[in-house]
């Protein structure tokens, strides 16, 4: 075919080369962006007197109508035009020759494509940003309605300590939150106009970039021109900003896995959102949240891909930037649908309460309390602690203090804390003398769920 | 929706979860394979009793009338039927219900995907395998044509010593010999057969796994079936093969890059496989090869991207696999195009002789042989390396001992052999010194070169 | 050996256990931050009324004796007792049993190494922010110093426009400038005091952490115990704005590897910071940008590692996060070294300011401005571009327009301007006429500087 | 301080960038392989007439006393000498002068640091082979005794199919046997002698490199200089095989982590190999495999680090090479410990058998089993699948066939043999009946265990 920018080359270009160099598959994403650029660029060309008003108005409507027919999927695009910008020019141009001609005026594709990929990732951040809020919304909503759910905390899948439900998702609740910070973070890194910054050293046309900037809307304008075609920073940010939170999703599919399993069944998952086996007729198995636990080797991969590509490449801008796009499309829809559906499944969990709280008293959860109790009857914490391993050693086929009558304690200690402790303890006043912040007491998570609808409430991007 | 597998469960699928969790929009490129493994399976039912001649001969006839269709590309598969396995179960059921429903006896889509995905790899890999097979033959072929042109080796960037082209091509040719090699190792974990392995521990019919393996032409059968379903190795050596071989091509790419710049312009691409600039008319960009070394991080990502994935994932299927053929099926493509196009522009590099010959006689390129020369005279390396460096240092910028006269030199060495050795080399002995094994001599290098046809002539998978 | 927790078990511990999970060889770099949070705790324990005033005394006399010794290096840590906490606590236990036994009340180990992590994290940051804003002033400096210099750009690696070289180190300056951004959010995300959460629920003695945190000086108290002693993110978070530095500089470290070569000989590297070869006499290698840009492995590699380990892991605390440490240090040594010694070199950097004033003229790289030139006379942008190209083609060989005469031009194009524009320009003209926000005239350059010494006097952490 | 080849540089060093580029704090660990090279070496340069017979004796005499040395770690490692290299012959100079500055000929550090690089990692590759076929075969041991305990298997990490305890490790043999294949094949990719490659591209002399290999043991001999020593592809192909192998040993890790939580209780795990918590006197956790586990992260790293420092790298040898030692030596030192522990820990672990027989026979594991039974009385797989699954919808509650009885049967199935199915079924019929290959029948484990046997027995390396 034909050269694009023919008059320089000597040769037609190479049809393989065109398939394997083209980008209009992954980027025609943005066809309608770089139409509002086009737009944006073209007031900009009128106002500092590229074109006159006449002009304006008419390459002004031939792009409206281009918008329109993108919109309504009735546009095919033509690879051997290499990307969506050529695509669009060559609409405009088979209109009207003349301004087609000129709407590439003071900027080259350099600094374009990644104006538009920048307004396509703000506008993406700002989705996955209003559907991480919705899912914290449904934690903290999941916290309230759980206040009375005992369960037991595991440290090193070792059960640990009674706690409640509530204060179980409310850790799910800081981790999402923290989510929430760094995708706002990285929409600042994102809002910046590198428009105007033409193939690298700016333009000799006076061009007015903080007028671009206010029809865009960016809030910051690029202050350097290598910079503004060559930073891809922000694509990393925000990979990164979904790293963290496919990770900490994670986290919670892994135990909502185990916790499904028969051999614990401390959660039921509904029967809409399970699937079975096509050979074993008994099985009801957890697939959403295995296949949502297997999107953080594909979002992290992502975030790697895009800093092995940065890695030694010199300024400015390199073709092998292309995947940039790709990357950012994948990785968002990934994590944006992942979000999504566990907000939708999370409120369908069933949690088995009984054999939560009868869990939560096994195996001397509540060693450390009876500990701490003798500490504060004066022992020191050391022999205190000694004590109850040593009780717990003692008495482990028991599996529960309560089980241990006067006569066996008094071979093994003669301490008659130990035993007034074992009496009277019962598993929501032990839940509920954590009392300092951040502890499992139904105090503490009433202030913490207060606090952190406030906070839901005012953060924005 | 309808469960596919209904009695189990008391609700309705979640259309959400089906969109989610489904896969056929990916594993529909398995459907030929999917096939196949349909009609072997029904030939071994028969073999062993459970379906009889005629219900065999019936089945095979539907499904070679589905294969056939698949080809024409007139069949529309349905996502709510989740993957290419129910999807074609579903067109067998529709054309007789009564079989439909035998042909997924004694087997479970655990063992079945992971059969299927391994018998499109083993292809895939021999595709790779060929194609790269191609692309080395295609660099001893510019090896054998580039005998007599000397370029500079760089070492840390610097100029080093000269060499021959030839022997810079050899270089490649053993980075990607080694590809070879790897993708023949891959090749046999791959050549595995999981199918019998039923869900995860066998099945109670007398199912002849030893028919299925030569049907379907594995050399292998897996030895145990929670393995067999399990095991995704094959997919990681996959994905490692492609990614060293990337590595290699990235390093060609930078060099093909910086080399072809107008700064250096010790190679020219040719006009076909270079792009121009929407802003700056006077542009030849080496796009491929840009877009070629970005290829490492898509790659690369690949294989990370199934390590997190099998990260602490406990046995046996799990949905997390999935991913699998995603991971495959972009990973092939994306390495095999690669190679190919290299294949295609390496012999269409233009190298400027005379500047690389220029290259290898500047910065004193020679010193080391200027050294040898000495030692071989008398003087020990550490002190014949002590007095180059000096004279080097002292005569810096002449860049070249050519340069130094004698009344110069005698001010900084007495030693008569210094002024011997500069008046009588040439470029072309000191490469042709080089003849122990491996060496840069044109001795050498003819050797190597038959080895090499030798080597790539044996090899197969 | 004996059991630390010694009641619990039935079985002494397995030497070869301790040597594989013991964490003190590396977190013994932790020793002086441990001192200072128990000296903290103690203050607090006595202000809830656990330890008396006497015995607060006492036991911070204890610590402080420790401290001056840990400084001293004169004490010896022991693996047996498998972290740095419990080798402290023994000290303290060697000096007063009772004091030593009671000092671990309400608290876990838990709690107290993720805070003493964040201790030592915080002061760390801000040792590399200190640093960093040292290299970004560094390189104003350089970009004051070089406001005359005009060198190429590069796109694609093929010469683009003449920049000026202060324009091409704001754009580094830019790139530095959000890492800073980077570290000061990882920095906020550091900065929270999970100390009191206990093991995993907190505690029922009446702990006050609002004290702890004035005393150790964090900005917030984590707020829910789970979180407290799960949450890793702030590793990640550091190690990602790390990573981003070293991707930085690792772009830095290819060009000056490159440009310094003798084949483009733009950049000369002092001898100080160059090394030789044991057999080629005349080699200077640039080994210090390599050995830098070497760490963009090491770094990434560590963020990597960090979400490999999160990766599915069940809440809260597991032993696996116990490389958190080792990541940590080897990430920052390697981050704060590189930046440093960066900033050291890059003064000693020599531009060779002829050379790149003639590569800056070269191959037609003021092509753009021509064509520019062309527009404002009336021809559309598309029009010029396309007659510029197509001079450059067919005088390829001149590789300047100012080579062309009036006979030659005229027999490709009337176009008067042509030749005008060819007369008069000169490579500054062409730098100045880049006057929009972000351009490589002079005036702008000016202006960003200003603004740059504004920007990095007020930014603190 | 002075520089090493002082010749060529005007300037002394910077001590900074010493303290920077220096790697003898890690090559150090070459010691003894840099003496034995340098026998060899001298070996050779006495064959082709170097140095004289008595020099040769005088020099390997010097050697063998500096071996001697450094085995008694009597010597101590300048870093301003750089590296091992130069360090070992400094103690030659040391000794004799004339002779220490003889020893380099014919060689560089580039060809030399490859060199004993793979020596090391050859040696090393032995190590873990062999400590790795130990683990292989403790786990056929451990199949052995296990004949005759029955499990559960999990898919999704439900409840699938009954098994038997011997199949469960011998899937596990099956995947490390797999990495032992990938250790041979890696270490084939290393047992390849550089050494003679020169600087780039070989040397005048007339080495004898034949000679060489048969001293140092390689099998064969790089045939191409440049590759010689830009070729660190065996770095990272071990880097992979430490990586399949860690993963294999984190899906183990995470098992026996969650089979041994008091949830679930399928193992115990020895109190040697446990640690208590410093605040719940109850705790006994598994750190040792959470730790293991928590390597998968350091080693993928490793590999990944090193695959992001070859990209995009231009032959022939970078300083960024530096690293290989690094990451080689720490990658392998974890691998080689993690297999140790695991092939000592797994032995002392405790299974169940009463709740793992209770457990493989939960949640209607057998329903598999009634459906193939169904089939082979004459109902399609797809009927059967779906009667049965309705069975178990029905009586979900009950957990179990054997508790329906006849009228709660007739009530949902006519069919009458679905009673004699439940009637008659045993948990070890189940399991025998799966008699194909692989499957987890008495019959099929035991020939695998022979083929096992003969299998490791007759693997090297």
């Amino acid at each position: 075919m034909k050269k694009k920018w023919s008059g320089r080359f000597k040769k037609q270009l190479s049809n393989s080369f065109i398939r394997y160099t083209m980008s209009i598959k992954t980027d025609r994403r943005l066809a309608l962006i770089d139409i509002i650029c086009n737009i944006a660029h073209c007031n900009m060309l009128r106002k500092i007197g590229i074109i006159t008003i006449k002009e304006k108005y008419k390459v002004i409507r031939i792009l409206e109508n281009i918008f329109k027919r993108v919109k309504e999927k009735k546009l095919k695009w033509r690879k051997e035009l290499e990307d969506i910008h050529l695509n669009i020019e060559r609409k405009v141009v088979n209109k009207s020759k003349k301004l087609g001609f000129k709407i590439r005026t003071a900027r080259s594709r350099n600094d374009l494509s990644t104006t538009e990929l920048r307004i396509w990732l703000k506008n993406k951040t700002k989705d996955i940003f209003e559907i991480l809020k919705k899912l914290i919304k449904t934690i903290i909503k999941l916290s309230i309605k759980s206040k009375n759910i005992v369960i037991p905390s595991l440290t090193h899948f070792q059960l640990a300590q009674p706690i409640m439900l509530s204060h179980y998702w409310l850790c799910y609740k800081n981790m999402f939150f923290r989510d929430l910070l760094r995708f706002k973070n990285s929409y600042i890194f994102t809002d910046q106009l590198p428009l105007g910054s033409g193939a690298v050293s700016g333009t000799s046309f006076k061009i007015d970039r903080k007028y671009l900037s206010k029809k865009l809307r960016f809030k910051k304008i690029s202050s350097n021109s290598i910079d503004g075609v060559s930073d891809r920073d922000y694509v990393v940010d925000f990979c990164f900003s979904c790293s963290m939170c496919i990770l900490h999703i994670s986290r919670l599919c892994e135990e909502i896995v185990i916790f499904s399993s028969k051999l614990i069944d401390f959660i039921s998952i509904d029967d809409r959102y399970c699937s079975g086996s096509s050979m074993m007729p008994q099985k009801k198995n957890p697939d959403i949240f295995e296949v949502m636990r297997s999107k953080t080797g594909i979002i992290i991969s992502g975030l790697i891909s895009i800093m092995i590509i940065m890695k030694g490449l010199p300024l400015a801008y390199n073709k092998d930037y292309q995947e940039d796009k790709r990357i950012c499309f994948n990785t968002s829809d990934e994590i944006y649908i992942s979000i999504k559906m566990l907000n939708k499944v999370i409120t369908k969990l069933k949690f088995r309460k009984k054999k939560l709280k009868k869990a939560s008293k096994m195996d001397f959860t509540i060693a450390t309390d009876l500990a701490e109790y003798l500490t504060k009857k004066g022992m020191s914490y050391r022999k205190s602690h000694e004590l109850v391993s040593t009780l717990v050693n003692k008495f482990e086929k028991k599996g529960s203090f309560k089980k241990i009558n006067k006569k066996e304690l008094n071979k093994v200690t003669s301490n008659k804390y130990v035993l007034k402790f074992i009496r009277k303890y019962n598993i929501y006043n032990i839940v509920n003398k954590k009392t300092s912040i951040g502890g499992t007491s139904i105090k503490q998570i009433k202030s913490e769920i207060k606090r952190s609808i406030r906070e839901i409430k005012s953060i924005k991007i």
